[in-house]
């Protein structure tokens, strides 16, 4: 078995163990930001990582109403023109904590002004080393080049942020998500099998929106480092702004559909790709996915919990993930490849 | 002769005619913005206009150091919970002035305090009537689906918005684009004739960094959506991180390669690519292209404006965007396919 289907497996219970880990940081970071509350928040990341904090840009707008922008990292590293950072939080999120640039900027913004706030892997690192505070990924060590156990240890810490931020997502509803993670691993077989049928496909468009959208992103990311897959990623909404052209019978899209704010455009994107006879696949509750005509289904299995606060999409990240993680890993054996040592890449990437 | 090219080619003329025609409403701003300073920036846009959008994040935040994000349309359109945008300037970009959640996000970014400005090509849309203040892409009308004229229109008013937040950037500088987009048409059977060798190419990675990032997203979209190729788009550092694994020998990598801050970054990814037997595709003035090995070198002709205040690549986007344009056109051409018309899509987007 690759290292990445271990990582994957070993998922719920490295979720439950940081959950109880955490507690002791978001207490610390709860009484800042009680007295000190961020009035805009920026986050800074690559790669996998990147896509975490896509996630972050989303549900902390969402929940929080404080402005939250992805930085664009080269502004600072390359240009050397940090923008004015008072009363911001800048937020390095970094699986190894030596990602060059990501540490670079972080240290830019906190001398024009910024607090910085590190979520890392590593907590020996450089990373949480120069950031004023620190938010701790406890997953244990990854192995293999492709990110799977830290990407959803970074959402959980995310999503353990906006609650010291303020943000009213129930302790419960965060202790649900180990068992709903183990849940959507009782379908390997089915998603394995399900793999085999993509054996040729050499490209694909992979969409979600809102809160799902980072997953767009990561589950793109993992088919092209994994299966070498030239896979596009599109906010459903940006999709239909140009690329949806790329569309013929048989083109190949993943659509992640978890229901909620976003299920209206999602439906509509569904029909207009059953219109064209495209190859679609969903990943969605029973009762959104099982309406689709045509479709290639996946099934998020395991109640996701309500949150009366919230939107209804918006525990549904960490677990809609798992299917896409587990369809790549296999994916990439159907290939003949091995998921844990993608061509031209190593686990740390130094970039500026 | 396809509306595309026609258009392209129409490009100095309507920007010499777009730089007399915006003085009074830069005027206006100028005048704003002297007592109404704002004390961070987004942008909200799809399609082509997300990636001017994508160009404003960077001009604005280098030259100004106000904070500048991008939006994510849904959290304001489909989870309604807009952030506060107090000293907030909210700018809207729209080729029609008819974008649906553009529209509606700059309608409940005002709600929220902002101050909101659109920039769009029909100065009696939707759009223009909604915002505040208004800078008129002044173009003339666009009437092949694939945008060409409006992309280019659009990053020169975000230059004169730029100019009206206090950057420095020379009126002498601004007058030289329109001449320099003149001198890369001078290339276009040399383009037409590189075009041909991709005539079945399926997919393609373009990359960029920082000022020229957005021109790779516009270059792909512009594949995208006349030839059908699945273009995949990263920025220079981006692309080490995972998406790199897919390249292998004689995969096709566009790469913009202007000079100025980014030069040493980008190097490095054209010494990987060459050491992966990659079919690199560079665009760049002949003092950054020429040193490259086993490139196919795109020159950038004319010498490019250097602004003392600013990077050396400062005025490099527009006229570096002119090569990829005919790229696409062309390319479409080889394909048999029709770029004023591509499948599934029309004119004017509306989503949500």
């Amino acid at each position: 078995m690759s290292l990445m289907l271990q990582e994957i497996e070993e998922q719920p219970q490295a979720l439950a163990r940081m959950l109880d880990g955490c507690a002791q940081q978001v207490r610390v970071l709860e009484r800042r930001f009680a007295v000190e509350r961020p009035e805009s928040i920026v986050l800074v990341a690559r790669g996998t990582s990147d896509n975490a904090a896509t996630f972050a840009r989303y549900l902390l707008e969402i929940l929080l109403g404080i402005p939250t922008s992805l930085a664009a990292p080269s502004i600072a590293t390359v240009y050397d023109s940090p923008a004015r950072r008072k009363h911001t939080l800048v937020v390095g999120i970094s699986q190894s904590g030596e990602s060059t640039d990501t540490n670079l900027y972080l240290e830019k913004a906190g001398a024009a002004g910024a607090v910085t706030l590190g979520i890392t892997n590593e907590s020996a690192s450089s990373l949480a080393k120069l950031a004023d505070e620190a938010l701790s990924v406890r997953v244990g060590p990854e192995k293999s080049v492709a990110a799977t156990k830290t990407y959803t240890g970074q959402l959980l810490a995310i999503y353990l942020l906006a609650r010291a931020l303020g943000a009213r997502i129930p302790e419960a509803a965060l202790r649900k998500l180990p068992e709903l993670v183990a849940r959507q691993l009782e379908s390997k077989e089915r998603t394995a099998a399900l793999a085999e049928r993509y054996r040729y496909m050499e490209h694909a468009v992979v969409v979600g929106r809102g809160l799902n959208y980072a997953n767009a992103l990561e589950l793109a990311l993992k088919m092209m480092e994994t299966s070498y897959v030239v896979a596009e990623r599109f906010s459903g909404a940006d999709f239909m702004h140009g690329p949806l052209a790329l569309v013929e019978k048989g083109f190949p899209v993943f659509v992640f559909a978890p229901g909620g704010p976003a299920r209206k455009g999602t439906a509509k994107l569904l029909a207009r790709l059953a219109e064209a006879d495209a190859e679609t696949i969903a990943i969605g509750p029973p009762a959104v996915v099982r309406g689709l005509p045509a479709t290639k289904r996946i099934f998020l299995n395991g109640a996701i919990p309500f949150v009366p606060d919230g939107p209804e999409d918006l525990m549904t990240p960490i677990p809609a993930i798992v299917p896409g993680q587990l369809f790549a890993a296999y994916l990439s054996e159907h290939k003949g490849l091995d998921p844990d040592h993608p061509r031209m890449l190593s686990k740390v990437t130094r970039t500026l």
